[in-house]
Parts: C-alpha cells; sequence; structure tokens
C-alpha cells in the first residue's frame, strides 16, 4: 500500500465519488470522526461499506479506509460495527497508549478484518509523548500527525511557519522510523492557500514523512508533486550517482561534485531519491 | 490560582512593595536565588514573611510565593525555615528529579504549609531530560521554563529568536500538559526590549503556555496582553463557533469557513479563546 | 583532550600528512569507514598505523583517531585489528546501543588499548533515539551527530537552515551535557561555503556543541573562530562580570547592565566565555 496522498470525505458524502476519484489520491479516508456531526454519524456509518465499495470498485488499486472515533469516545463501538471487507483499513484518530491499538486489532480480528492496515492518528500532548512506546510491537502499518488537534490540546496557536509543533511533529517522524512504521505529515487548513500546502510539504518531507493528509482534493495534486522527486533532483542525484561510482571504482570513498564533499551517506539519499521516482514508474503514473 | 503574569522581586527589597502591585501581576515571586546576592541571603530571608503579608494585604487574590534556592545549594535548608503562612507558595528553582519534590513537600508539610502551591524550574539540561518524568505524582502544580539557566549549564549561547531552546521549551510544555501541571513561559532578559517580549511571548503561547515570567513590572502588562485573545481573536473565535454550530446543526462535521476547512479541533481551540476571555471578564478585568 | 575541531582525512591517504598538519586541527581522524572506497579498504587499514605515528610525531600535542566502520558492517572485525597505540582513540559511527560501545572498549582493552578515547557517532534514527541510554555509563569521552547520515536513513532531505535535524541535533546536545559527554557539531557538506559554515558553528555553539567536524583543512580555521570566544564577546563578557561583582559585593544578586536584567545564569555564562578564551592561551595559541 502507498500513502503518499491520503484524502479526507466525511463518510456520509457518497456523492462524493467522482470527484474522490478524479483527485487520484492514493488512500481515500472515509470519516466517521471530526469530518461528520453528531446528528450524521449515524447515516455516516449506515452509507459506510456502499460507499467504500464503489471506491474500490472503480479506482483499481486505491486503498479505501474508514476514521472512526477514537477510542475513548462514545462511539468507538458503533463504528466498528460499521466496518466491513470493502475498506482496506481503518483510521484510529488520537492514539494514546498501545493498548489503544491493540484492543482495535483484537476487534478487527473477532470480525474476520484482521488483514486491515492500520493507521494511527498521532495528535494529543499524550500520543506525541507515547508514540515510539505505541508503535513498538507492529500494531499499526501506519501513523499520521495531527498537527491541529494537537495545538488544540496543548492550548496553543498554529501559525503559518509552524515553529509551534517541530518538536512533535520531527518526534513522530523519528518513532515511525525507528518502529518501520509509513509516516505522514499533518494537514493545511487553508486548503485555498496552494504556496503554503507546497512549503509545508517540503519540509515535511525533509523531516522523513513520505506523505501527507489532504483535506480537499485539490491538495492531492500539491502533495504528490511535493513526496515526488522533481526532473530536477533525479537528474541531480543520478549524476551524483555516476561521479560517485566512478570515484568508488578508482578507490576513493569521498569524491567532490559541485563543490560538496560526497561519501556514502549523500550518496545514500541521492540512491533513495532515484528508487522512489523509480517506484513512482511502477505505479504507472497514477494521475 | 492563576499564572498569566508571574512577577519576580529580591525578596530584601520590601520598599518596592506599591511598585510590585501597580504592575497588577497575577502572582509575585519573592527570590531568595539568583535576585539576591550573597552578602543579602540573611536579609532577603528575615524580611520574606513581612514583605509577603503587605503584598497579600494591600493586593487582593494577589499570588505570593518566596524562590527559594536549589535542593543541592548551601541555602536550601535555611530558605525553607524562613517560609510562612502569609506566602501562597513556593518556587523550586533548579528541579532536576522527582525526590526534589517530594523532599520539598514533607518539608511543607512538617511546617504546616501544606497548602502551598509549588512552582517548579525546569532550568537545566537534567530538569529538562527529566521533567516528564519528576511532574508525574502530581507534586508540583506549576513549572516554569528557564530558558537561561538552561543554556548556561549546556554551555550554549541564547540568541533573539531562541531557537537554540526550541527543544528544550517545547519539551517542557508538552511534559506539563500530560502532567496537568500549569506551564509558564521563559524571561526575557532585555527588560527595554517591548518588541522582543511581544514575540516571545506570543510564540510561548503557541507552544502551548499559560502565562509568563517577568523580570520587571512593566513585563507585566506585555504578559498579560501576549497571553490574553484580543478584541479579534475573540470575534474571530465567536464568528467561527456561530459557523461551526450552524453546520453541526446541519449534519456537517466540516464546514468552510474563510478559505479554511474547520472541523473539530479548529472548533476547540476558538472555544478556548472564548473560554479564556471569559475568564478574563470573571476575573474583574485587573489592571 | 580538546575538541573544538575535528578533521577527517581517508586513512588511505599518508601523503596528505604536512596538508592535515598546517591546518592546525585538535584532533585528526583518519577514516576507514565512508570516506574510503571498497577497494581501498585493505590498503586504509594497512597504511593506518603509519599515518598515525607520523601525524603524532610531526603534531606536538595533536589527537590522531581512527574512524571503524560501524559494529552492525562486515568489516568491524578487520577495521578493529588494524588499530594499534599510535593512535590515541577511535570513532564508532552509527552507534544505536550501549552493547555496540560495550563490544568496542572490551576490544580495546584485550588489545591493551584501553587508554583509547572513544568517540561514538549519532547518526540514525535509532542512534538518535536512543543516545541518552548509551551514552549512560562512561563508555564514550566524546559524541558527534552526523546529520548526514541521519537525514538519510530518515529518507529526509537536508536544508541549508537545518531546521529538519533542529530536533535530532538538539537530542544529541542534551544527552551528551546530562551524560558528561563532549558534543561535537555536525559536518557542513558544501566546503566552498565558508558563511555557510561559519552560521552552521554559531548555531552548533548556541546549542551547547564545543566543537565541530571538518570534512575540509580549510574548514577548520572556520570552525576554531566558531567555537572561540570574539575578543568582542569577551569583553563584553569581562565588563559583566566587573559590574556584576560589584553588584555583588554591596548585595545585589540582579544588576542592570546595558538593559539587561543580569542574575546569576547570565553571570555564569560570561564567566564561561572568560574560561574558554584563558584555555586558549594555556594552549599555547595553536594556530
Amino acid at each position: 500500500m502507498r500513502y503518499r496522498t491520503v484524502l479526507f470525505s466525511p463518510a456520509n458524502m457518497p456523492s462524493r465519488v467522482n470527484r474522490l476519484l478524479e483527485a487520484g489520491s492514493d488512500v481515500v479516508v472515509l470519516d466517521l470522526e471530526d469530518g461528520v456531526g453528531l446528528e450524521q454519524k449515524a447515516a455516516a456509518r449506515a452509507a459506510l461499506r456502499d460507499f467504500a465499495a464503489e471506491l474500490r470498485q472503480k479506482g483499481a488499486g486505491l486503498g479505501v479506509f474508514a476514521r472512526i472515533n477514537d477510542v475513548r469516545s462514545e462511539f468507538y463501538e458503533e463504528d466498528l460495527s460499521a466496518l466491513g471487507p470493502e475498506l482496506n483499513g481503518v483510521v484510529l484518530p488520537k492514539t494514546e497508549q498501545a493498548s489503544d491499538l491493540a484492543d482495535l486489532r483484537r476487534t478487527l480480528s473477532e470480525r474476520g478484518l484482521s488483514d486491515f492496515q492500520v493507521m494511527a492518528g498521532v495528535e494529543t500532548a499524550l500520543g506525541v509523548f507515547n508514540v515510539a512506546t505505541f508503535l513498538d510491537g507492529g500494531l499499526a502499518d501506519a501513523v499520521y500527525f495531527g498537527a491541529e488537534d494537537f495545538t488544540a490540546d496543548m492550548g496553543g496557536l498554529r501559525s503559518r511557519e509552524g515553529t509551534e509543533v517541530l518538536y512533535a511533529r520531527s518526534q513522530v517522524a523519528l518513532a515511525a522510523r525507528i518502529r518501520s512504521v509509513v509516516a505522514i505529515d499533518q494537514i493545511v487548513a487553508d486548503f485555498e492557500d496552494d504556496e503554503l500546502y507546497r512549503l509545508d510539504a517540503r519540509f515535511g518531507r525533509s523531516l522523513g514523512y513520505v506523505g501527507k493528509l489532504c483535506i480537499h482534493p485539490r491538495q492531492v495534486a500539491l502533495a504528490r508533486e511535493a513526496f515526488t522527486p522533481t526532473a530536477r533532483e533525479l537528474e541531480d542525484a543520478r549524476a551524483l550517482l555516476v561521479a560517485f561510482d566512478e570515484g568508488l571504482a578508482s578507490g576513493a570513498g569521498v569524491i567532490r561534485f559541485r563543490g560538496q564533499m560526497i561519501d556514502e551517506p549523500l550518496a545514500k539519499r541521492a540512491a533513495a531519491i532515484v528508487a522512489l521516482a523509480a517506484a513512482d514508474q511502477t505505479h504507472g503514473g497514477r494521475p
């Protein structure tokens, strides 16, 4: 499963099927949590499986997840019973401890859904504090950092630059890496500001995130672009690797390349860029 | 007890009573530690209780604390014996481990001061490292991050932007949140630079701090302003909540509001701003 | 041993002896790891001890280390057997857990090299996560943060500003401080950009690092300058201390000095600057 772009939609709006598919996201998350008002929770649960089935039928290879309400909410049990094999996975928001994930996995197993992908939302102070602990044990496949909820929980304020969440956002990426879990970057609430989305996504990629949450279809193309090596990056990476391999062949472990000393770690970063671009080709360049 | 503004004064300067009161701080801390030279330590201890009594008598609702010297200093025992019921609480600087707070609480209890508020200073490398541990157990009510001492202990340098303490300052705010302890932000040493104070306070609020240390009476108004929602913030928050409630009423969990997608966490942040402003009214708008 | 400047050179290039000595670094590290290609590993091991002997003979007081390959690499054992008493110490890259250092110390002891200095490289996600743990126990004397390897391991990207490694770089400095280990700052790969080196070094010093890695001889002078108090800094520090001492003599613990409130922590930082400059004089101002 690929997680470069993860697009959210309320689960009670199946009329959006085509709009969601056209966005070309790797994953669509049908939301039963914050995206759905109290009055519509039941309708959203009722619509979920058919909505998912239609998405998967029309969108070849598309991942379709449901975001349920968190373990401590009153909706958790009912949300769980709304899940079915039409989905590929489930998103557990506000994950705070290992037992949250263990409970979820047990229920999925009981319901014959043990092949589900599980994405954990880290978006509370306690979740950020415990993230390396609860990702240990392999119960989650992916994790996202939720900057808006985290800041609300901290009683803080969000800024355009996002320095106020740098510590938490870095900690989540690090924990994901040491636990071999896919790390997905925060949303950008201002969905009309493409420049902000690009900057925020670029920086998320710098931190080691491999994909990004999208709260509007128009953000999908921006996320895909930001988390895909550019033609220039790819060309530079290839040229660096050629020069580095020539150096190795002549016995050097370090080469000079365009004013930099290039050794193993920089060559590895270049190789990762080439690999990412190659994987893209394999995926057939879904728009 | 409210901690939006916490003003320090040497304990040996009771002539400053009126100046301190006029500043209108929520808390005044009478300092026996760094603010008092060796030669004056005894005089400061001797003056402490009368100074505190006068402050509390004239300043209705004012919190008056003493900052004693740290547990590992030679002055700790004598400072403790100078405390009395004229004070509301005590500040323990350079807190580094749970036993520091346990020792303090035991002594307070023995001296009939078990209703004291305890504010822990986190301002050494070890203190920052251990903060989540020693705040577990409920022995402290509030915590401040001391950037100057921390940087001195690290052997680092302070900059105007403060990026060098972002990690530590973020870690202290996070630990305070998960342990339900009030978090108070660092000082600004340059007491003539109002612009710097405003920027630093605004960013402290972004990180989740609820108040700020003041080392000069003129900083109190700046801190109060920075940690109080502005009229514009309040108006925006109220408008957002009205729109969000209308959305909920019509079944939507997400609304569009001024170019943003607004869901539960953003609505929560708006509600927190309204609540903060309302609490302010209740406190009678002390100047 | 002093670690203000730590200059790397491939171990298979003994012809560089004079160039390395002229740079005037505190420590030279002869690299068997990333700086040496596969084809030259054996030659580098063979050249190591003579290269080190010549450096130490001609460079009075110079520290000469070997960087071996990491514990999990295929070259580790052979690299260890290439070490000898001509060296002062060893650099263990990609340190991730306490047993990495314990294994190394045991082997050094068996080989009669128990007086070696050990410098641990922290440059993987797991290394950054575990750094405070594996530095506990006194098995390492110094530690460096390797931003390039760390970012490669995270799958991230490096920027000029380096915000993407702020969390990790801060965490390593903090862990080094609480474990009383010398902290050495990251490389700057772009060895022709002096301005970048200066900025990066200055910020490293702000975080508490006491020296910096150099990958080219020309970076040594830049690192030395950045990690040495300037004449202006020294003058300011001395003036501050004079004023502070006068304040203490008159019983004040806080003084006003050039628009700042100066108390103990700020005086300590000034004293540290004066001490650093004095130590420099003692070292005889090696160029």
